[in-house]
């Protein structure tokens, strides 16, 4: 379905030379000369071209939203979507701030957002309570998969190549939590955290609903598309074929927190070649995150205790990468620069 | 010498009450969120003006070079001076990137370059070397600190009012190690690391060199000013400087890595206040950092393996201060964005 070619690692020397021979210590960048080589690798060695940066934000809503799970009820993933299209949110203020545009997608919210600077891809009015029930078909897997791609292809043709993933849905820390869970067989417990802020009583629920669902619609550890009809959002599974879409073209896929994360899983389940794009943006403050990030060995550039999404840690995260391209693509070499090399 | 006043913090239920009616999950933003605060209490609670951000490079030579301490000789020094001057190091590229003006200030370096574009503020041709004498005179102390004050009103006077701290001089972390150990009474050994990458033999000889200078020239658990005549290097003092002035004039100071963290421990010594204006960008590779740190109640922004100072690190984190402006500034409220509160 998805062609993503491995990184071509026959430069991996050439570029580390090159790293090597700029005016500082072996290694005294640190993170970043990984970075820039991961840069390199993706976007071209003789120089990393950052074009038109992009802020992709995916919108759902969730049935097992109703069983209390969360700290906000399901209609502010409508009012949040709003706010995105009107400026007003943290997401705004950061991609502004960096200089990525945002684009945001309705994958299937409750309340209909009518604003043409939306992109309608609605797979239906929120999932189904997972607790209970599939929470989608098989066929809204493959087409949402289809939407994800088609959405982040429509940026590739303009010539975007660094793609941030954010997203919006009530609920949806409890399907990643599930689908984390379900694909690695991992207790529940490893994978739940707080979300945005719920108490212990609602902490406790949330464990116990899914392993529930766990125990009613059992693990998928060999089917990446059975697990996301099972316990997916409308907007991680768009997410995940963006994605794909996006590793498939040469484009760098810059990952959030976790349910950025868990869509990331995903997409390597489904393609492996696709890790070689990532990009991790952030760690965030949700308990499973790190587990998930030491399954992917993904190593996150920056860890400021974020809960909140949106894409806010990959936005924040943008600058770092322009960093690690500007002194890949312009810094000078001890000879180059009349400097006794160390 | 320096009147620093202490940050008011009558306006602070103001800006928590405004932060916590952002768009968002209460503390959602995480470190962001204390960073626009104090943000807000430096520069203004109704707007967060970040204006012409300023990065102010300090260099000079260390006689304790001469032992064999660093990766590299004295003259290289001069030659990054150069460098920076014609805009090839890791420093030049990561101000480019993020928007910060670059000054470099001659402080005392052995080499000396003839270019308009250096600030000559020179005490001399490299320090004397600390492990067999001081390594300046008290009234080079007291000229270094009213010179890097200059340096820094000089620009605050052209409207910055946020200033990065960087430095080179080639055996300046065993300077900074020194004056650590002589300031807090440490042991030697945890304020010691490998610099930007000696061995282990260096690192022994590094090691008793510093012990040695200690036995000889003592602690000044009292007088910072004593222990930078002993132990100093002349960029460090006028660093230490240039952070006083920042602070006396309410501007906020970007610590980097650990050169520029006892920069900052001194300005605090010398005037408590001072601390209430430092932001800390960077977590530095250097063993002894992350105790300066923990002195200081620091948590720094980034983490990156970094050990180049140059100001570097605190390069890197402006973009992030310039987001939580942004969010500060820009954001939403609940009743704006007509969001249903969380």
């Amino acid at each position: 379905m998805f062609q993503v070619k491995p990184l071509s690692f026959s430069d991996e020397l050439y570029i580390q030379n090159r790293i090597d021979q700029k005016t500082k210590p072996i290694g005294a960048l640190g993170k970043l000369e990984n970075l820039a080589k991961q840069l390199a690798l993706i976007l071209g060695r003789e120089k990393v071209n950052i074009q038109l940066p992009m802020m992709l934000i995916f919108a759902g809503d969730h049935g097992i939203a109703s069983e209390g799970v969360s700290i906000a009820p399901s209609e502010v993933t409508a009012q949040m979507v709003t706010n995105f299209l009107n400026g007003g949110a943290a997401i705004n203020c950061f991609c502004n701030s960096v200089g990525m545009t945002i684009q945001v997608i309705d994958c299937g919210i409750i309340n209909s957002v009518n604003d043409e600077r939306l992109m309608i891809q609605s797979l239906g009015q929120g999932t189904r309570n997972f607790s209970k029930e599939p929470a989608m078909s098989a066929e809204a897997v493959e087409e949402g998969l289809l939407l994800g791609a088609r959405a982040a292809r429509s940026q590739l043709e303009k010539g975007c190549n660094v793609f941030g993933f954010g997203e919006m849905g009530i609920g949806n820390t409890s399907s990643a939590s599930a689908l984390m869970a379900a694909l690695l067989g991992l207790k529940v417990t490893d994978c739940v955290g707080r979300g945005t802020g719920i108490d212990d009583r609602q902490y406790q629920k949330k464990v116990s609903l899914i392993e529930s669902a766990l125990s009613i619609q059992g693990q998928f550890l060999e089917d990446p598309k059975g697990a996301l009809a099972a316990y997916g959002g409308f907007e991680i599974v768009q997410m995940v074929g963006a994605m794909l879409a996006v590793a498939e073209a040469g484009g760098v896929i810059i990952v959030d927190g976790f349910i950025s994360s868990v869509a990331a899983l995903f997409a390597y389940k489904l393609a492996n070649n696709t890790r070689d794009y990532m990009i991790f943006g952030h760690q965030s403050a949700e308990q499973g995150h790190q587990k998930l990030l030491s399954y992917l060995c993904a190593e996150p550039l920056l860890s400021l205790d974020l809960r909140l999404g949106e894409g806010t840690g990959a936005a924040l995260a943008l600058n770092l990468i322009h960093c690690a391209a500007a002194f890949y693509n312009d810094m000078a070499s001890f000879e180059s620069a009349g400097v006794t090399a160390v």
